[in-house]
């Protein structure tokens, strides 16, 4: 099926992580740059809160590479909030050229495939893909204010309070040891598998998953075999066993090589996060933090990461209609190992 | 200041417009493809009403140049509602990988230029971009229900109802003469201006327009008299003025080759829309409906189009945040005169 994944040659020169206090409670704790105990990075409101972490976590990935916001010439961002503010308020403090972007959930990989892109090709020399939610500020606009302790089903998942910031580059103008080479990309097609439960979106993304990744498997000739890790974004426990046994179904394997940025960033059994976390801070700041620090390295020598989105919103839920999936993703290589 | 402007070789092949009764009611009435005289599109909902005419709009556009779904590599896509529903819906039936953007009223040349972009590398070799607002849907999101006949004053604007489609190629991959060719294109930078006005977006976004035409200008070092018209989306009345004193202060006189689609889209004194058109819809029906066959004709050898967004939604001026506002510029250029 056309059309045939991308080729790019681009390379991540930079990464930064901002989190909230449950994220810095989780097993990847020592892996994010920046937390906030009560989730308000200083700012009134939990909307303000969460461009602040877009603010801070771009910062500290120019900072990293001695950059400013003169070297950069492109900026890819996007959030969950109604309008993308997080991003257009969090980012506005900056000077540089900006596409909004929204995915959901999958707006970290949408971000990283367009921002790898246009370095690719010679569009902009450094580019910027940003994004992040926030936990208070996305339960009251989708479901409830956190106050109102609402319970969750089994089914449900957390979001995650955080923020990643991406540096890119051609790989020609890597003028030092990138963290690591996107190499390749697909983009998702939107799909509706006819869930519409807004507390089960793992359920409502896994098909888009399953979509994008066979996709890129028949369209590169490759199999789960030729990764060390195939990495979703947050369809967490209940929506990663489903995209298992829907590649199952496809006669692909994957079990050995997947985990889940959303399975990844809270312990399963002791912080309450049903199943498991979500929101497109949860991709980024797994991506950012801990596994391109294992790519810089070569512990991980090539992975797909893909993260996914459902594209519904609280009307749409409400007016009936189903949730729509889709599923953008990246091959990153290790830089030492290439 | 960086960066430079981006050079493009891209052919706008086709594009088809939808749109509501005002707008069919209007000047530029016989220019669009299709109309519902109730804004209701055959849906219950004006949300649905909104995904209708996207969906309408990219069949007549892939239609009027003899392609479908299969030929399509990607689509670029965003709208007004919240989380993009508009395009996430309308979209859904078509198998094309998907880029979902947010730009508000820029969305329509944050499209075109993503898409240009795109086939121009060789990473497409068709793109679409599709976009749409309406006024019902609009309203009662980001203002009050259309029912409850809120006073709207001078400075407002009038969202209008209407999706348009564009199908693109690389110049050497069109096969057959094209509508226009993109030449060039030039991102904005997200900018406050201190308006937190929800009912005066025009002068929100002038600021916004008036950077990235000066960023443009010196880039290129061409200068208003180059261009056969320089065309904004819809800072209406109000913000069209505001643009032009601002060029001029920066010692630019626009005034001659000066257009707006707000303005153009309805008959000022009969049609009571205050200070003009608005919405992601507006800029892409009259660039699809009305401009674009005046560039195939080579009735318009060259033009700079550029839409401007607000970046805010109703949560962020109910915190008391200003407006951000970005803008986004393409040159068009005939393909008769070429």
């Amino acid at each position: 099926m056309k059309p045939a994944h991308f080729k790019l040659n681009a390379a991540i020169l930079s990464a930064a992580t901002v989190v909230g206090h449950k994220e810095h409670e989780g097993p990847l704790s020592a892996h994010f740059d920046f937390y906030s105990d009560n989730d308000r990075f200083g700012q009134k409101t939990w909307e303000g809160a969460e461009s602040e972490m877009q603010r801070m976590a771009l910062a500290a990935a120019m900072g990293k590479v001695d950059l400013d916001e003169q070297d950069m010439d492109l900026l890819f961002a996007g959030d969950l909030l109604n309008q993308c503010v997080g991003s257009a308020y969090g980012l506005l403090s900056y000077d540089i050229p900006y596409f909004g972007l929204y995915g959901a959930c999958s707006t970290c990989a949408e971000g990283l495939l367009l921002a790898s892109a246009m370095v690719t090709a010679g569009f902009a020399a450094k580019s910027a893909a940003v994004t992040s939610s926030h936990n208070a500020a996305a339960e009251r606009q989708f479901r409830f204010p956190i106050e109102y302790g609402g319970q969750r089903p089994p089914t449900g998942q957390w979001t995650v309070t955080g923020s990643g910031a991406f540096v890119l580059t051609s790989v020609e103008a890597a003028v030092r040891p990138p963290m690591a080479l996107v190499t390749e990309g697909m983009a998702g097609i939107v799909l509706d598998a006819g869930i519409n439960d807004a507390n089960n979106m793992g359920a409502a993304m896994a098909p888009a998953a399953q979509s994008t990744l066979s996709r890129y498997f028949r369209s590169t000739g490759t199999s789960p075999d030729d990764y060390d890790l195939i990495v979703t974004g947050d369809l967490g426990w209940e929506g990663g066993r489903i995209f298992c046994d829907l590649m199952s179904a496809e006669g692909y394997d994957i079990t050995r090589q997947y985990q889940d940025c959303g399975q990844m960033i809270f312990t399963k059994n002791t912080q309450d996060t049903h199943s498991g976390g979500s929101g497109c801070g949860c991709s980024a700041v797994v991506l950012g933090g801990y596994l391109l620090p294992k790519l810089a390295s070569g512990e991980i020598r090539r992975m797909l990461f893909m993260a996914t989105g459902a594209l519904m919103s609280p009307d749409s839920i409400k007016q009936g209609n189903n949730i729509p999936g889709v599923g953008h993703l990246l091959c990153l290589e290790s830089p030492v190992i290439r």
